[in-house]
């Protein structure tokens, strides 16, 4: 497409060559002849003059040289998206209907205008709301329950009894309603499993990622809030409660009946002790390992996860811990010194 | 069920209304009306008075007040699971028999009253024993044995030649007997492929959670004992030898050739370097960084991995570096003025 | 086999009966009688004396004693290698061709030579390259390419658009192309999708483990470079870089835009925060903590990760951080005493 046509659609202001034909998109340091790119974190201010982009968006303010054409916006970072709309193929498309090798049993109930993929397996009692699409090889269990206008990518299990609210998605190879890990330990040290009886409970517009692992509860429910952001291999054990809005990026792991509030913000790899409480609005530090209730709206990181100032501070400082040792030591030869000064005065 | 009917099968002491009808579980915390909850762990002590739940289950010496209908038993805990047995609806059923859309070799052999779901493929030579469960969507490679009594979820693979033993159990998305994690590097520093020739030996009595990986040996086992319960997403790397009733929680990782000792317990996220010995009845810490052999019976944890009792006194301490670090600098001030006054003394 | 017949192809020398039959393989300390073993690593030293194998390959200036026949190489390692080829069953086959149950579209193209096992799904567009085996129950999403040679086992979902190169094997369950994660928050903390339009980019004689995620890029491409090798559960978040021949171990986890030079190496576990850059050849240490830059050649470990070196020695102190807090307590006190004595004369 035409630098020029992107411009007319984005609405901004060209200084430069609008013939140029832009075939792609990609950050500054990616990007290639043939390509647009854009300046949002000030961070890579410097990259603009070194890129090799055909064409740049850049904020209205923005003072510096442009080695290609520039495209002066409000807002470099959305009017990028927009371009990159323009510009994408579009969204991959799966026609409405069940493909003859999914094998769905009689009594499963399927909505209007559902998707279901090849070799997708419904078991008896499920039920799959208006719309929604099983990509392929999913598995849906007994009387599980998924909404409207779900989308479920290949290889994700949904284990029996476990409900889906509405526009969920779930992406490759996730499984919703493994047991929860409960055994108790006879005497000689062997373990027995604990029944994990209940189900796992997903409200509306909640998105995991691929090979996320989210566990039933020993009984009630494992419960993920409405609006909540799940990434790739992330860990929900049994009983826990994530509250409405919480995001947490990948690799994280959540311990046995711990409670999440609403708007919480778990970094990737951080892993949080089980039958804790993180009050609404927390963030958690990517690879903290949190060991006690985290306050509503504080920020904690560091193993044992605390206040993030404080933690910061800490690991500074044990950076310099060798220093430190030395400049007692120091001390120690000198009050040894002044002693003996002072025992021979 | 009435919670009459529940405490006569319980065989607890009622006070309060035994008519009212008991539909659910849940903890202090999430129970609502209708449901039955207990006391088990002291820290919830607090949550009885502020409970919804309808009915709850507590010790026979227990003293505090209960705003709903109160059951005194021996063990709340125990009585909780038993009535969760009453009030959950029965495990699911898998009709015994072969699916016709399973792709199964002419010369596997399958045990009696086994059960192969819908899309499962097992490879030529493959056996799987009496009785056992491969749910839907399962891979179960060349030669690999299966024994008696086992259940696999959907999308487990089970590689080549791998061998389980009886009552395994093994959660959706895991995958057992992928290639160890090995390469040479040449003088250029391009990485080329160790074969790995060995298999992955899974004792009896073994659960493993969803989306785990147990990577085969270079040669020679990957050895899983019996009665290890290993959790979702573990990593447990080639030649690794696991010893009997040991557990793992959640997103640990083993590197190779690690040999962990009977009655052992990781903590979550704990990573292990490879080539090391953990002996009997150790216990890693949630997080922990093991970088060298842990005696058995001790209790490690911390980065690196260190006596339990000492790291935590470790990492306190690291909170309060900045503290001992003004100490220092005041400690040196004053040193520094005694010296003056001695000098001109 | 007899052990003169390997030590024959080996070209070693064997002081001790050749008569033995070996049947299997095994390291010094899990090896049997009928195994043979071998001693590389220095380590293991002691192991010899104890060892249960029939036979074990040592160095040419191996002195110590051998419980058992022993066989003298240039390279016992390489040799066992060697051994292990001879003693192991021949890799599993896959006979070329397309199994009647997959599913492929239309217009999908499909090279010379290429299998296509049981269940496996290919959608419009597609293409897979010649020889290219999909073993059961993949996944190949609308017009992603797949590259000769290439080997992906089962449950391996390649999503929508993605490019596979030649030669690349990737183990049961993992994902290239789910959804980066992305999300713009509202004024009310309500997290909205933003679309994420690349591809994942793969290059060549690259091999990924099981269960591992890789995510497309917001636009532009994800890309993993020539000869990478990514170990079991690792996260690539989306437009991450990786350079050539990288390796990086399981659970590792990499944030989004991060761009890992040629030849680096990630410990496993180790985490890496977004937008930073590894220069080529740098190695992270397991576990480690990556916040900032990395520069080229370096060696870095630890939380936050810092020069290795560095942080060793300050982890070695923090475990006598609470003797360090002893002597800052006790020159307390003895300045304390000498200002006093000072004030005093």
């Amino acid at each position: 497409m035409q630098l020029a046509r992107i411009v007319e659609k984005l609405g901004g202001t060209l200084v430069g060559d609008g013939s140029v034909e832009i075939k792609g998109l990609g950050s500054l340091a990616e990007a290639e002849a043939g390509d647009i790119s854009f300046l949002a974190n000030p961070k890579y201010t410097s990259a603009v003059a070194s890129t090799r982009a055909s064409a740049v968006l850049l904020a209205r303010d923005w003072k510096g040289e442009c080695p290609c054409a520039a495209v002066y916006v409000e807002n470099p970072d959305r009017a990028f998206a927009e371009a990159a709309l323009l510009l994408s193929p579009p969204p991959v498309g799966f026609v409405p209907g069940i493909h003859p090798t999914a094998v769905i049993a009689p009594d499963a109930k399927l909505g209007e205008g559902v998707t279901v993929g090849p070799h997708v397996v419904i078991q008896p009692g499920a039920v799959v709301g208006d719309r929604s699409v099983l990509v392929a090889n999913c598995y849906v269990g007994h009387e599980a329950v998924i909404g409207c206008d779900c989308r479920l990518y290949a290889h994700v299990s949904i284990r029996e009894r476990c409900v889906l609210g509405n526009r969920v998605i779930i992406h490759d190879g996730t499984v919703v309603g493994s047991d929860g890990f409960g055994y108790t330990p006879d005497k000689h040290g062997v373990w027995h499993k604990v029944l994990q009886l209940g189900i796992v409970e997903i409200g509306d517009d909640v998105e995991i990622g691929a090979n996320a692992a989210i566990d039933r509860a020993r009984f009630g429910k494992t419960r993920i809030g409405n609006g909540v952001k799940i990434d790739n291999l992330v860990q929900v054990a049994h009983n826990v409660q994530i509250g409405d809005h919480a995001v947490m990026a990948s690799q994280v792991g959540i311990s046995g009946s711990t409670r999440i509030g609403r708007h919480v913000q778990l970094g990737g790899q951080a892993g949080l002790a089980g039958h804790l409480h993180v009050g609404d609005g927390a963030v958690v530090g990517a690879q903290a390992g949190v060991t006690k209730d985290v306050e509503a709206g504080s920020f904690v990181s560091g193993y044992p996860a605390m206040d993030h100032r404080k933690a910061t501070k800490a690991h500074a400082h044990l950076m310099r811990l060798p220093e430190l040792k030395e400049r007692i030591k120091a001390l120690e030869a000198l009050v040894e010194a002044l002693q003996q000064r002072g025992d021979k005065a």
